[in-house]
């Protein structure tokens, strides 16, 4: 495993430095031997609130030290707790009159080292009051439950009374109530791996874990894996399990990246949430993010809090900490969506010349399919000729409702059906030449001044010009002719011309040869400027 | 690959069915052949700023529709740009007479579809202008550059001056700044692979490369794989070489999570920078973060924007997207350490027979550790033993030290001692043990009684009790003969027949040997119990 690191044994220390970089975060200088983050702005005329404990969880903690949240994080190494003298320190640095709270998760370490730091200092004369959270429904209710990302509500509500200077009873009771009422269970598809020596995966290809720590302990229950919607599911279905039969509950979801699962990933796994009748209870959301990862667990977990005024009102307040955003929650109808201009917007009309011609352009495109795609595979990736034919075939549908009386207006229409009915760079570069030209017929009639004109805007959007083997290297002359003689005779022999010069163009850095080099070009026509070529040629010879 | 998708089909619609949960974001009703994102409170009378492209960057470029930056977001396939019609029915949804900005990410597919659409607009009577963004460096000056997460700088400000009221040419203006003035570079260890069929790496297992695109365009530069600071240092001296020599220059910082990266790394990857030349330029950090991903490439990008006043205040503006922060950047000096208390904070004091009561206990843990590891090898992880043993050896160097006349101070200094010096829950436990054990010793005198209390406090934090298998199983019988006779010889009998005890515990939810079964536990002591007794009679056969 390929990792953005110095030194396994340095990560814990390293990281933190690079979160020091935030100008409102500073340290003890005890650093590294204790690790203490803390605020730079420390009120001691305000309740401290302090957490930490084993690192591999950033953000958590450090990440929620800031105004509104943490004065102070004790960072221990990687899963470990961090010592009782740091975390005295971390109380010492930070606590005047009006006390302290510790929030602990519920491990055994940290339970004993914030402790046993909380004892020590009230020994000293020191308030302290302690909070342990156990937010992990999957071990049942019997057992001891683990701190899992739902400390973080902790964090948020007690940080926010704490700013607001309530007392040390307040923030307590806040804290108490609110780990009271928060109900998390995690869900992975393959464990963390330290940044050293990587363990063979316990993971099955088929399985994930329901109900596991965030320091590596198993799930609870093996299960098979499945879709994201399937997962969330059963993550909800054990959630359920516990959450307090209550009526007119209101929720705060937070949905937690337990470490390298990607943003398009931690969105769909909400819409399953959001299809779950809890979602129904939801008002706001925390994440989806990483909030307090298990290193690069593939994996999330969910967390809710009942909502009271209190709580809600705490959880919506300001707070610095840069990885701690809140949004409400909530389904909308859509908006209507803008009319937008119709394909076929013009009256169609006849004109046999034009159809005639008309025909025998789309059926010349239609017919080199083959041979056009033929040509793109060795310079290209094989789908000019389909992509011209696909074009054509629409337009050869649409022929009885085309404008085809008037030129101005079937040019226009062209382009609108090219943009479209056809994918690829190509539809749209041709639209835009259709487009304009159609627009500058208007105003000029004359097909060649117009076709230059349309391709004079094509160039500008596309950025290639004459001479890079593109189908411009056999329009351009063509075009020219036609705009300055109207002889199409000539203009064909232009087009060909043109197009059998793209066989010796062997370097270009624009369309779909740029990334091959002479060996590969010399010899090989574009398709693009072969198709135009071979379209003036088809005209000519019926004609 | 275990991934959390449902139909790799539907990620791209899936996704943004969670993202719109965000109660402020809506979407047009033509989602998902169109796929629009709009904040819900558009208001016409100001600029409309519109971003968007393929998709796979999550959370760009939806993640960054609200208040204050885009106004709405059009999401193509996975790395391919959206129609011209989404692109066109996000103007007309959101624009009025103050006009619109598209602020284009400089690929072919993005410049074209926009671009067109832009004329199209433009047709209907709709103010439009383009801003095209490529902040890319890697391929060098001569190309056109690519559009990486850069691009979220001028959403910002472009954003904040349209939220603020400012006119369309105000607008495009600044966003024609930031663009001309944001530099950026990626680097990666693995490409991103699609939800579906993964690929094998295109990277050896010592390589990463440099300059790469976010569409899984292979690197500019294949490097050697290195440390982080070492690959920081890379990506730095390429982006110095491209940016402008000036005076007092003064950046803004985007560290970007290409997608799999832990934030961990992430945070190192900022010390990393942060230890370069460019840092002591730096003022504002957005992130380290997932903010313009490449699906889940495990690699980062650096940008800098040169920031001038207006720029600076546009970045700071509040704005509403969760996925949006920025921090002030710096580095300040440590807070001095509070003054612990010391370990050895009485005099020493003589006394021989304690001297020689505890030579003997210390000599009794430090002799049997092997055979106690043996011990917990069959029910725990091995090192029972080592533990006392470490503890013993660190009180036996301090023996000279200790205030051996006085038991009180005696037993705390020993919890002190546990405390600093050796790991692990046990140490902890019995620090909590001997710290009360000594204060109620201060009160009542008595051995006996303090060790009970020592215990009960031991008990409350530690959360075990008699019967679980622990050390509480030999301590607890024996303290309280001690405390009703003071018979050592009989706390010894209770000490021994609580140990044997715990070997017919073959249950329990405690401790080293909570996680193993009956067969495992039968008929063997559990290690701390078995060191309780041991010590015992090393007392009673030596007095």
């Amino acid at each position: 495993m390929k990792s953005f690191i110095n030194n396994p044994k340095e990560v814990v220390n390293q990281g933190l430095e690079g979160l020091l970089t935030n100008a409102n975060l500073t340290y003890l200088d005890s650093f590294p031997e204790i690790r203490v983050i803390l605020k730079t702005n420390i009120d001691k005329s305000k309740v401290s609130v302090i957490s930490g404990g084993g690192s591999g969880h950033e953000p958590a903690h450090a990440g929620f030290v800031g105004d509104g949240m943490l004065s102070a994080a004790v960072c221990g190494d990687i899963f470990a707790s961090p010592s009782v003298d740091a975390v005295l320190a971390a109380i010492l640095a930070t606590t005047g009159d009006a006390g302290c709270l510790l929030v602990i998760k519920n491990y055994t370490g940290d339970r004993l080292n914030f402790g046993l730091a909380a004892e020590q200092a009230r020994d000293m004369g020191i308030q302290v009051e302690t909070v342990i959270v156990g937010d992990d429904i999957s071990l049942g209710e019997d057992v001891e439950q683990r701190g899992l990302a739902g400390t973080l509500f902790v964090h948020k509500t007690a940080g926010a009374l704490a700013q607001a200077g309530k007392s040390l009873s307040e923030v307590t009771a806040i804290a108490r109530k609110v780990a009271d009422n928060t109900y998390s269970i995690g869900l992975s598809l393959e464990e963390g791996q330290k940044f050293q020596d990587v363990e063979e995966s316990r993971f099955a290809e088929d399985e994930a874990e329901l109900g596991l720590g965030i320091h590596g302990e198993p799930g609870v229950d093996k299960i098979k894996m499945a879709t994201a919607d399937e997962l969330m599911n059963q993550a909800l279905d054990k959630l359920l399990e516990y959450l307090p039969e209550k009526q007119s509950q209101n929720y705060a979801l937070l949905l937690n990246n337990l470490g390298s699962v990607t943003p398009l990933e931690m969105n769909i796994l909400l819409r399953a949430f959001n299809n779950s009748d809890l979602a129904k209870k939801v008002s706001y959301l925390v994440g989806p993010a990483a909030l307090m990862t298990s290193l690069n667990m593939k994996g999330f977990s969910v967390t809710v809090l009942e909502l009271d005024d209190e709580i809600t009102e705490a959880l919506l307040e300001n707070a610095a900490p840069v990885s701690w955003s809140i949004a409400s929650y909530g389904n909308k109808k859509a908006v209507e969506s803008p009319e937008l201009p119709k394909m076929l917007q013009y009256d169609s009309s006849s004109n046999a010349e034009t159809l005639k011609s008309l025909e025998n352009i789309l059926d010349e495109l239609i017919s080199t399919e083959k041979e056009l795609n033929a040509i793109d595979e060795k310079v290209g990736d094989g789908d000019a000729g389909s992509t011209f034919a696909t074009g054509a075939k629409k337009i050869k549908e649409l022929l009885d409702k085309l404008p085809l009386d008037d030129p101005g207006k079937l040019l226009i229409t062209i382009g609108r059906i090219l943009a479209r009915e056809t994918g690829g760079s190509s539809g749209v570069l041709l639209s835009i030449l259709f487009t304009r030209a159609g627009n500058a017929y208007k105003e000029n009639t004359d097909l060649g001044k117009s076709l230059v004109a349309g391709l004079e805007k094509m160039k500008e959007f596309g950025g290639a010009s004459e001479g890079q083997r593109t189908m411009i290297d056999a329009m351009q002359p063509a075009f020219n002719v036609l705009s300055d003689s109207g002889s199409l005779k000539e203009a064909t022999k232009a087009a060909r011309n043109g197009a059998d010069k793209t066989k010796e163009i062997t370097k270009t850095e624009f369309g779909r040869s740029s990334y091959l080099g002479e060996n590969s070009l010399k010899g090989i026509p574009d398709p693009g400027a072969e198709a135009v070529a071979r379209v003036f040629e088809r005209l000519t010879s019926t004609n």
